[in-house]
């Protein structure tokens, strides 16, 4: 299948490779094989192990890599991930940008995994928002998947969300839902973003067919959800928390969005040692 | 000056724009202008207003950015730090892809400017690692330096550094260093990854110029610089914190790198709000 | 603003000029100016007068181009679409690739124009397929909006459609809409294709937002459109022709696709001369 | 070989596939694999079953490609063209791509059969001309060559034809011809565009190997063929069709253009059904 | 006018300037602006100054090049060829690159100027061959024709010669002529290699255009001349070197092809010195 | 392995075969297999096997190619270098982007190998510069390592070079090598050009690391070695030929710096013979 991670796998392999590895050439002879294995050194929900193999295909295609967990198995620290065979300066080689994607991508499934243990047993998703790292947009969605998370849009042109910023110039709500309306695909729902439960109704009965509940107070939020659960389905946003996730979950809402599942998730340590 | 930046911001604006803001073009008119400001919604030091520029230059040369505050500038909630003004859709469709790379950026260099106030007064130097966001080589480093960091190689290909692998497969660290003598360039010095005080003594004696002090207990390391200050250049590395960046800065090593600064140092929250 | 459309210009000038216009640089000199303007040879929807700014901007950024009607305008034979100035070398050099682009989709506008008009009055709307030209697709769905009709979903991933094949796969209608509601964006809307009233039943059991009433005898069109109006969108397809297209429009369908419009619209007859 | 057509099959899966086929992925299973083949709907000359293959090579280099006719064959309604075997996801995503190809190259194939046939036994050939659709010059080139064509230059750079804007810049044949004789290769022939009797001496006075008779009425025609048959090769061009290109041929002319074959050849029925 | 060499320039500047200039940039100031000149240290003919523009405009374009002559003309040692003005940092940044190609452009006008000055006052040309350093055919081609020889075809596809090997699998002269000429579009005219009398016999009679004349005694060449001329268009190639091409040219052969004056022309001596 | 030469050879085969080598095409059979070898028209150091593989690849990775002799060996006229079989077409297709790459770098590797044999017993190394052919930087200074030189830094951001320009912009050798202490990387060394002995001695003070000592006259040169010989690193630098370069090298100094042998090492003849 045509990789679609291979381009910024590509671009991140040249950003530490430039014109070579200087000291695995100096020091590695040519025709040296090795065996290595990746650790956690952490717990963690593991993610990214089709990338290394991307990764280290990319460098030499007869590097192999051999998995010992899949994405999405939690490991402890100690254990073994994966399992590396081939020519011991390729391993070396692509070794930091292998261990570079891991680390990001099972960091954002490992808080993802958190967020949504957190709202087990009540109907609602967590998904992710547009607030991912540049560059890493499909690998980190992928890795909320992972995690057990929903994503949101993937970009600007595959979902309609009206935000605060496109209800200004455009003048209220409903000119907005109204103009949206008229140039939508039929196979797009149209979302906006709604701050006061005043603007819930007017989105309401503008016809618009999901709701951003964005930042509101818990009470507030409840209102909402409230008045239009059934109608509309319903997506709150803005500082949710480990903390405070579950009793937002508990209004009824159908989504709840978190954007520091991939802008601020933190690495996993995660290490390659040679046998 | 070519923009070394501009294909990562390329490719950010293609994964986040696809085939077209779906509902900026729907709901906002072609013709409109706007006025909007880039506000901090947290205290921290700001870094890539040259990025943001260069994201809106390729999605619209004709917005203006106007800096209220420098890369470096530290900034409290609520500040403003840019204001821009142009075609509103272009500001709308531009907004979070030019946000996500603030963010991230402000984040390492907010990060790395705590670590440098750490140690403040002694003579060592906060450098950054290899463990960088794949894409974000060349920028994260950039925001080290914004942050009062140095850098250490870009890549593989501008400095020399044995590791620990490499000297298991050269078969120690003397037969490392003899073999690296004969091929680097004459402008690079040889770093060497060193985790006991014999790996130090042997590295000196092979004729190493910097010694990588790996995961070194504060005690070792302080024996390890009394025998090795002054005649190599010597790194700490490995478990580096907030809490005991100091007492290894006061062991009297040059260097001390800290991976979390780029690989987990968090976002920072900003936002874009219309006038 | 980006302009999408500058990487398949860029392709179409490269493909005709290679090396160079042997021609032209040998018989026009260096600095030579000269004016030309764009003549209609038969009646047409004018459309690509952006696309041919583009060709010649990338040919040589001095040529000048001064529509003199704009896209979605009708012109007779004999009429100016369009005046040029600038060096000589580079109009003769764009020509072609200019009226390349102008033919194919003002071909393109004009037949969708003359299928909206044949359907005045009625409340369906005329949209098109993923059946375009390869390269041209972008191009192609702005010529259909020219012309008056709305399109259907850009490519795979902007929308959801579950087609004959795909049910034939999951082992029916309900368990393919089953497993898309498991996965879909809550953005999405999902449309099912129908050859037969049972499967229009069973899709609007399933769940399905927009039926796809695929290649229906118009007694049987008719009979879907009564049992599914007002439950769901309905999209008629295939065989539609100018000869038959009203009378699918006034079944009551929302929605009627048309290959043709795209994949045999024909070109439309233009050309350049010099003052 | 390398593919000279990847780079145009790689765009066309791009505009199509995006960032991924949503209802192949939500409703397919992943190891699923399966059998197809592809129908031809209406008569037609087959053409473009290498750019299938390659289309599959790029989407999933396991799927299968059995041809069952060669390019060039000519098949009724109903008939086989190919089979194709392997991962149903690969099979369903490239499905339109791959067709959408088929389709425009058959369609150009079986013009073109067409207007050779009509001219069979004389001693004329029918060439194409650069009247291309943008991105598919080399593919609907190859077309005309199984169509049982000839290819005139592939562009601006493969051979000379002064046309007549070039020589109103020069001041007439004469100077247009001398100014080219004196930059051109000694590898290629120079061609002349030419309107009247006047034109075809002037340009046989001038050198002129080869005429491009344009737009000549059939009697002016047949004046120019008498006088510079033999001295000069012949190429008419303009408003041919099927009806008048034997009468054409029958003046004896070398050569007839036709933009048709290439610009609005219109599109051939094709399906791919799974088994 | 689109720039041919862009992308050559583009790989040239990269593979020098990699990730940023350290010395240039740890040394100069950002702003410091400053005056340049570029002067010959030999003799030579100047060829390149458009390529140094490009070169200055890629790293900055606010660097201003003034050529003081002009490509083709003839200097001394010490003479200017071209003042600068712009930032420090540029001009030192792009210095080496744009006068790698200075120095390489201007060797192959110089020696080419010297070959055609050798045949002054015969009827010969001097052309070049493919015998190019890889990455700079078309410029390689520009200094030919700027030191006043003229082009053989650019490469492969603009141009037919049938060489030894082609001969030798199709079986014969004869045949090879009588292939190609089923197939070769009628704007290209038809060379081929001939090692022996009886070859250019064989090779006039099979319709060949062009003979390439290879590695000839003086006397065979005579004589092949004397057989051939006025029937087709006559190369000599082989061993030509400034001791002989006179001969070669007194021959009465047309055009006399140099591989040395691409593949060996060597280097002139530049430098840039800032005022 | 990644290899980092793929994109300047599919540059080189783009720029020869563009749309397709119309004379093999037209007189080779689709199908003929055939049997070719590379022979040594001159006496050389064989330098650039692997590109040509790499060549072959790119065009039919059915070619085999089976070397006789090894990069860096050294063959006589007649001497067959390698032996090819595959696809007739693809050989021929290759054979001259091939033999133009094997020529350049045989030529580089030749002339390295000669300044190297020259000062055999002494002490210093012949290393390359950055006069090098645009495009061929890295493949370049392969051929000088494959003749038995070193490598002098790969471009401008792996090594560090005071020169003369910069000197003059900082106001001194003292205040260029203090601003560079303060920014360089702690992995490299600072070398700073001197054309003076008071340059030697400010730029010892001034704590560079590697002096190159450039044009200096032998006598001034000894004088510089004397001074600071076990202190810095030394090159020289400026006018070393063949005839002078022994001198030079029983100064002491370390390095001898020689642009000639990458921009003027002119080509050895080889040639491909079918069997």
């Amino acid at each position: 299948m045509m990789n679609p991670w291979s381009e910024i796998i590509r671009i991140a392999l040249m950003e530490d490779i430039g014109r070579g590895d200087v000291t695995t050439n100096g020091v590695v002879p040519l025709g040296e094989e090795t065996e290595a294995k990746i650790i956690a050194k952490e717990a963690m929900v593991v993610c990214g192990l089709p990338v290394m193999v991307e990764v280290f295909r990319q460098v030499d295609s007869r590097v192999r890599m051999m998995p010992v967990v899949a994405d999405g198995d939690g490991v402890m620290p100690g254990n073994t991930i994966a399992q590396l065979r081939g020519p011991a300066r390729a391993i070396l080689t692509g070794e930091r940008v292998a261990l570079n994607f891991l680390q990001n991508l099972s960091g954002v499934a490992s808080i993802t995994r958190q967020f949504v243990e957190k709202i087990a047993g009540t109907d609602a998703q967590i998904v992710d928002t547009r607030k991912t790292t540049p560059g890493l947009r499909g690998l980190q969605k992928y890795a909320v998947r992972i995690g057990g998370g929903s994503n949101h849009r993937e970009g600007l042109d595959d979902g309609v969300l009206i935000k605060e910023n496109h209800i200004m110039i455009a003048g209220g709500v409903t000119e907005a839902v109204k103009r949206m309306r008229q140039v939508a695909s039929h196979l797009l729902r149209i979302e906006v973003e709604c701050e006061t439960l005043d603007q819930v109704q007017e989105a309401m009965k503008a016809g618009a067919h999901v709701l951003l509940l964005d930042n509101m107070e818990l009470e507030t939020l409840q209102k909402a959800v409230d008045m239009a659960k059934g109608r509309c389905l319903l997506e709150a946003s803005g500082n949710i928390s480990l903390e405070n996730v579950r009793q937002v979950a508990e209004t009824g809402v159908d989504l709840i969005s978190v954007g520091k599942i991939t802008h601020s998730s933190g690495s996993k340590d995660l290490s390659l040692l040679f046998k």
